[in-house]
């Protein structure tokens, strides 16, 4: 069944906006009476009928909701210094989300090469990747915001990581997470984990020492060099493969 | 310094290719006297100084000979079943080659969308990937093949791994390394890894029925439907948190 993102599914009859309505009756060529999947991208889904195929306003009338549970027993916040070539995120925003996100973050820090991102693009992605992945809840994604005060803003807030290229300062990120993590993850209690990765020029020793001094752990993701989108997706996998049920 | 990739370093003064020399002295202006690392993909490393630079046939003489151990502690060969838009492949071959692999595959399945692949571009993508990363050891890379008939090639080949959706019959693949693997990866004796990921419609009943009366195992990668190549990469990625040094 075809799926469509509705951000609210509280009424019983949905509109399609033009861009959706065009795909569902353009593009799929659906008529009165077919059904298709709605999902709100907070946990909630519905099948709904179409009720008036107008190919710029489609109206919709929800059938049944069902709600879901997360699939996850943490929440995991991955914090980027953005690409230059900005296709690089949005392969990551894609396979993130596939694999499961609940926060994406973009930093700008003292080797950044990018400082804008276009927050709308980002979103269209990750809905596309949930719907995609058939999920039902789709990740926040903040703009940019300064390194250092992202850190200070973050330094009450659960369980942190830098990522760091110097490894003899560093920790292995199994290590890191078996021991100090592993013992916590509850369920159904979520445990906040936020994970920060550098630009390709990596984060300096000034923005390291301020993470520390704000609660992170330092840590590496082996010997081998990472780029920073391949960095970000690797933290998101192995938090998964670590700690999901 | 910069990088170049000559498979053969066995005599001291060595030629590069016309690319390679063009990229070497036209792009990167070098001259006579200056010095760039080598690197042959099987463990060894030169740093060698330009005796003649002509663009088309870039001569260097080999200073220094550096052999390096490999990174992992266990081989792993993932087989993948090729997808229609080939950039997804590429994609998958660059992320996993910075994460570490040492054998690709590609295999013909029932469902598959795709049976021809370009071998020359993909090692070109590995080549460049292990200089981005710095690595010295270039994966090997097989064409396409059958699926049953890799499987039945591989059916005394060490830990095999076959990923399918149907949740039901499969297992996650922490616990699978944790409990049948983590125990019998020692260091130096390298172990061997396979880990077969079907195309987009998923393998069909009977490949898997044939893998597993081969000696595979079936696993699941969670309750995300993951698209090929991010299944690929999780995979990888998997392999390296939980067994990497």
């Amino acid at each position: 069944m075809h799926i469509f993102y509705q951000p609210n599914l509280l009424s019983t009859d949905i509109l399609l906006n033009e861009e959706e309505s065009k795909h569902c009756v353009r593009v799929l060529r659906m008529k009165i009476g077919d059904e298709v999947q709605l999902i709100d991208g907070k946990g909630t889904s519905a099948i709904a009928k179409i009720i008036d195929d107008n190919p710029k306003r489609c109206l919709l009338t929800i059938i049944e909701q069902t709600t879901h549970q997360p699939l996850r027993n943490y929440y995991l916040h991955i914090a980027v210094a953005p690409t230059k070539n900005f296709d690089r995120m949005e392969w990551f925003i894609e396979k993130a989300v596939e694999v499961g996100i609940d926060e994406i973050s973009f930093i700008e820090t003292e080797n950044s090469e990018r400082s804008k991102v276009n927050l709308e693009r980002c979103e269209k992605i990750a809905i596309s990747a949930i719907k995609q992945s058939k999920q039902f809840w789709l990740p926040k994604i903040n703009g940019v915001k300064n390194c250092n005060q992202a850190i200070k803003e973050l330094r009450n807030e659960g369980f942190k990581l830098i990522a760091w290229c110097e490894t003899d300062v560093t920790q292995n990120l199994h290590s890191i997470i078996t021991s100090s993590l592993h013992s916590k993850i509850t369920n159904p209690p979520t445990h906040h984990i936020t994970i920060f990765i550098g630009p390709e020029g990596d984060f300096s020793k000034t923005e390291v020492d301020n993470a520390i001094a704000n609660g992170f752990v330092s840590v590496s993701f082996g010997e081998s060099r990472l780029r920073t989108e391949t960095a970000a997706l690797y933290a998101c996998i192995a938090t998964n493969v670590l700690l999901a049920k």
